[in-house]
């Protein structure tokens, strides 16, 4: 299942905040659409949203009147500037929005039509490769996953957090698929839901055995030995390979450490940022109050309560037992390793 | 505000589900109603269940018909079995149970009017020393927090889970009302959301400054140096100190402990219990799989998605800064002081 393609010279893409009770899709002529669709986490997870970016790209291209280099590189400039503006956190967004500047530059010089053209094959491009990523990625990670394991997984990185496969699910998938018996502790990811509405609902098509749990009793099963291994995607990976993740995930870093489990990052190379230095510069967004104090518009809390609402963490790299890339597993100390797979990718 | 009340031979409660939109209290004239009451989580905390059950072995009492010290004797006995079969974990339900099973022997020696009227003497007996118990951790807690102090606490040890004032709470409104500048993290405590629901409801109450986060920021805010002291209260304390509370209790313990930061558990002797060595031995109440799949009876799951739902975990004692009873704060080694306290209780 695609989560977001190109269709006609528009961007279809299934409505992940009304899954799993609907499957809703919508298309999106525009590149304003798709930046709302990105803040309203119509579409969610690091890889998905580069891809989803790099369409907006391409609609802005095919939806500007401009019939001069220059006219369209401005309203290039100005659809890129929205769309970067859409989420702070995956750096996958600002690393497909270059990609497509890039081409941008390159092909304008050829006039408005070279560059149209140029702009939505790039787009499609971005997607095609993320698919083919997130193959690479399962094949690598598989092999960390022996027959009758317990998973245990954060958030959604799955299909829908990627163009097609997943990351950390493109790992048990293919795990399954090899016909390993596994079994996935799967958080519901407070405030968003992502595991419980999600995940479970892909894991379940795929008839991966789960148990749905809270995020606070994943604490519970690891120290009574449940859990042979953590895993979970990731917005950002710093060079020392601190990783920003949804909000709970450095929980689980320090859960797995604590209790002698290990916890593996599947992110493409795409996610690795080596502009910059450690966890603490990566920027967390902070999200509406309202996704804490409601949960499907029913009032769970005293009205005006106040409400903190980051939508990651970071987990320092040293809770961190390896990091499956498309091109291949890096291990600690990360900062070589890291150094490696991005200039090979 | 009494949490639970006795009103002209029958008991008051006010209905914790509905909290904090509606407050409504329901009158139960017998045993059945409040242990209906304790199952469906009307009532809940482990200090307030163990008073609930010993107003209920009173109603049971007045109810029964008999005539004879056997005949009252049978009927209290299956009302003891109902009330005891409730709830596994709290404890204090079991000390409440025993001291009324206690009572009956004796009175009833003289005759059923002298054991009815000693049963109900003893329930509000157990009330009453409830609410100074209280009173009394608060003050020995209240020295632990100091003007300036950041605060989490996780699931309500407040007014609502006690008779009155409340354990963890208590100690924290004695600390606002003494002046110290203080905030307060609240865990919003999934499934049963008594975070959001109950303990920011009543800090709104009292003006002490708070920040509703879901269970899984809290790891977020504690590494970032946000939270100065993490404070619960506690469903059974073992012999050794290991503590079984809320489920998420036990990752709180790791992260405070990660992070340098101390874990206080505020619990009345009524929750020691001495007679289990370990936490391993201390059972865990497994709840509806609906509580996690259903909020406010809205679904956030694929419909038969496997769920587990332990209400509680154990924290060891290893990650315990100290114990704050009635008796005074019990340090490590526990073994000793906790001896000690229950003996002089």
């Amino acid at each position: 299942m695609r989560t977001i393609e190109w269709c006609d010279g528009a961007v279809r893409l299934i409505d992940q905040r009304r899954l799993p009770h609907e499957e809703i899709w919508h298309t999106y002529g525009s590149y304003q659409g798709v930046a709302r669709a990105i803040v309203e986490m119509q579409i969610r997870g690091a890889p998905a949203i580069g891809a989803a970016a790099a369409y907006g790209v391409a609609l802005a291209a095919l939806a500007s009147p401009a019939q001069t280099p220059a006219a369209l590189q401005a309203d290039l400039d100005e659809a890129l500037r929205v769309l970067a503006a859409t989420r702070p956190t995956a750096v996958n967004l600002f690393w497909a929005l270059e990609r497509m500047r890039t081409v941008a530059q390159a092909a304008l010089a050829s006039g408005v039509d070279v560059a149209r053209a140029a702009l939505v094959a790039e787009a499609r491009a971005i997607a095609d490769e993320d698919v083919e990523t997130n193959r690479r990625m399962a094949e690598f990670g598989a092999a960390l996953i022996a027959d009758g394991m317990s998973l245990l997984t954060h958030c959604n990185a799955g299909a829908l957090a990627t163009v097609d496969i997943g990351t950390t699910l493109g790992v048990i998938h293919a795990a399954h698929e090899a016909g390993k018996r596994i079994h996935v502790y799967v958080d519901e990811t407070r405030p968003f839901l992502q595991g419980a509405r999600l995940t479970a609902w892909e894991l379940m098509r795929w008839g991966v055995p789960l148990t749905l749990i809270t995020d606070n009793m994943a604490g519970h099963f690891i120290s009574r030995g449940k859990v042979n291994l953590v895993m979970t995607g990731a917005d950002r990976i710093a060079a020392n390979g601190d990783t920003a993740n949804k909000i709970g995930t450095y929980t689980l870093g320090v859960l797995a450490h604590e209790n002698g489990v290990p916890l593996y990052i599947v992110a493409p190379t795409t996610t690795i940022d080596l502009g910059i230095a450690t966890g603490a510069d990566i920027p967390i967004e902070e999200r509406s109050p309202r996704e804490v104090t409601h949960i499907c518009d029913v009032p769970i809390a005293p009205a005006g309560v106040p409400v903190a609402n980051p939508a990651f963490d970071v987990t320092p790299h040293r809770y961190i037992a390896g990091i499956v890339t498309e091109q291949g597993i890096v291990y600690p100390p990360f900062g070589v390793g890291l150094r490696r797979v991005v200039r090979e990718a």
